[in-house]
């Protein structure tokens, strides 16, 4: 049971926005463009980054609705998701993913962590000031999501194919705020 | 020297909505509607447990900036803002203010470190759904500020001055998100 009176049934992040759409609407807006927006990471990547920090900060919920979101999304090369969530296998990513993966892990930890050597690392790997800012603002904000549903312990199924449903629908939709 | 080509000079989170405006918006949208709407709590009191949140992910530009406008919007009683951050006395403050900090205290290391217990001291002492609701997310919110502004080491400045005038603004203007 969640700690505030949200509807019943809707998971996670779900029943937090419809609970208090004001602030759910601007939290969907930026999830929307930071996620699917124009970026040198694709789409595939950046659910990765987010299921990656979600698992660092140990919430079930973001962690498997993005990884169902990320596999969706690299189709044939879905292993890769499993891989780095359950094994810390980065064999099959980029060297850049992996230097930006290095950075996101620091922010997930504390901001000020990232060294200019971090940087350092990823640019040498060719990363731009893009896909720097992007990794940096998608792991600050699943601290902030993962902390909301788990603050609050909205509610987070435990079964494999309600994720599998909802990976789809964001693989395919996108974050749309739900109309009231 | 913020990690990525910011404007110099600018501050901080204000740099970094510059320099990317489709994100800079939903986050000025929310940290409006989360400090400044319609809540239980004042906004001072918002603007400290920001200031709370902030000095805990030692992120000197928010913390100094929110207890600044925190200072300003307590008037009389700002010796509270220092009297917390810098000598953990919490005597001024209502036992609610107390519960509901330390709840926020606990979702600043880990969403799910939030206790029944937490939310249970915090409703004897008066908390509504509203005030858990916005404490949560203000913890939360101030956990993705912290990380964004360090984690791309964006100018903080170190003049005491600098703060007291953005605290001012803050405190009279709130967040609008400045035109480009």
């Amino acid at each position: 049971m969640a700690y505030i009176p949200v509807q019943e049934g809707l998971p996670g992040i779900r029943s937090l926005v419809q609970y208090r759409p004001e602030t759910g609407k601007p939290l969907y807006d930026l999830v929307q463009i930071l996620l699917r927006g124009p970026s040198p990471l694709s789409p595939a990547e950046r659910e990765l980054i987010a299921a990656y920090v979600s698992s660092r900060n140990e919430c079930g919920f973001c962690m498997n609705s993005h990884a169902a979101a990320a596999r969706c999304l690299y189709g044939d090369q879905e292993q890769i998701v499993d891989d780095l969530l359950y094994k810390n296998n980065q064999t099959e990513l980029s060297e850049k993913m992996q230097a930006l993966l290095a950075i996101a892990g620091k922010v997930q930890k504390l901001g000020k962590s990232v060294s200019p050597q971090d940087i350092e690392t990823a640019r040498k790997a060719g990363a731009q000031d893009e896909d720097i800012h992007d990794t940096v603002l998608i792991a600050a904000t699943f601290s902030l999501f993962n902390r909301y549903v788990d603050g609050l312990a909205s509610f987070t199924p435990t079964n494999e194919s309600a994720y599998e449903a909802m990976g789809k629908r964001m693989s395919e939709n996108g974050y749309v705020f739900p109309n009231q």
